[in-house]
């Protein structure tokens, strides 16, 4: 492609909600092929993808979807937030969930994906993962939308 | 919903742009309620609505908005980027918001929630937060802008 | 601006994709002019930017362009992903990278910035970089997407 490409006409939206089942503190699903069939449904050539889990103790970001980066994005996490830590959070209600309303607060509950010729840009080795951060299991609900021309 | 959920038509964008005042290092607004507003505003049923904060030291994410997490995030940005550390950018410009500066870079200054049937797509316990996160207490803007079909 | 502002007509789209040459663990570039540059060729009021970086060891977000926060920034991610801690990742694959795929599930390979009359809403020291987080020097693709009336 060079230089700008520009399309105009009518916008196409294209919605997907559904949950999944996953374990607790830093249960983990690669929704990449879930990302790519949407946009593939939304028969948009340009746009935008967002990716996004339903409330406060979850995330979405990218990785590449092998243990050793999974296990390292874990780790970092738990030096960041620790789960033995004092949170007031927890001092207040009880849950003992304080550093999981933490870690989704720092990495975010949704990620937006550019559509490039009706494709999700994306890397090779860059998946786009949902991960629960509570202390306990959870059935999160992940929407995935788009919209475009 | 079972499947994806598409729709095509006329594009609708709804945008309102505001101040608010904050403190200073940590100042922080629930901006839910009129990401609500706005998201009926545009009388979109699918889209993308996006919160935003302009400047190079606030942030925008959710959290549960009641004390403890507030205060657990506050504390763990101190660890991160406290605010007494040497900063180059200090060193520079002697304005002393460095840690503002890394905190608002780390955290980013927008967030994208998706549209489902007419409403943002939060859990109960997710509101969207706007934080200053200067050394001085600063009238920020806010942009909630919203698009879909 | 007083109220919610509303657009309805057919939808816009421009998308660019380009690629750029940066150096090891923090090249980084100001991308803000082309997104400027886009925005226009877009043609549009109001709407959503994305700017994106393909791939799953760099990332996207706003800073003050100037040498001192840059620095701040690289010294943070010194701290919390440093390049010799021991990473499953590198364990596994031998490529030596694990902190750069750290850091880039923690800062995120996209930004999305709203679109207010006709200008991204962006403040007057805050830019939009890109990072490249690999520890190698890298051809980065850049995208830069927008959507809106």
């Amino acid at each position: 492609m060079y230089g700008t490409e520009t399309h105009s006409g009518n916008a196409r939206t294209a919605t997907r909600r559904y949950s999944m089942h996953l374990d607790e503190e830093f249960g983990h699903a690669d929704v990449t092929a879930k990302l790519r069939e949407i946009v593939r449904d939304a028969e948009v050539q340009q746009g935008h993808a967002v990716v996004a889990v339903v409330g406060s103790t979850a995330a979405v970001t990218t990785i590449e979807y092998e243990p050793g980066a999974l296990a390292d994005l874990r780790a970092a996490l738990d030096r960041v937030a620790p789960t033995t830590d004092h949170y007031e959070h927890n001092a207040r209600w009880g849950d003992g969930n304080g550093f999981s309303h933490l870690r989704s607060a720092l990495l975010k509950t949704s990620l937006t994906v550019p559509i490039v010729d009706a494709e999700p840009a994306l890397g090779t080795w860059q998946q786009v993962i949902v991960v629960n951060l509570d202390n306990r299991d959870r059935t999160r609900e992940v929407i995935v939308s788009v919209v475009g021309v």
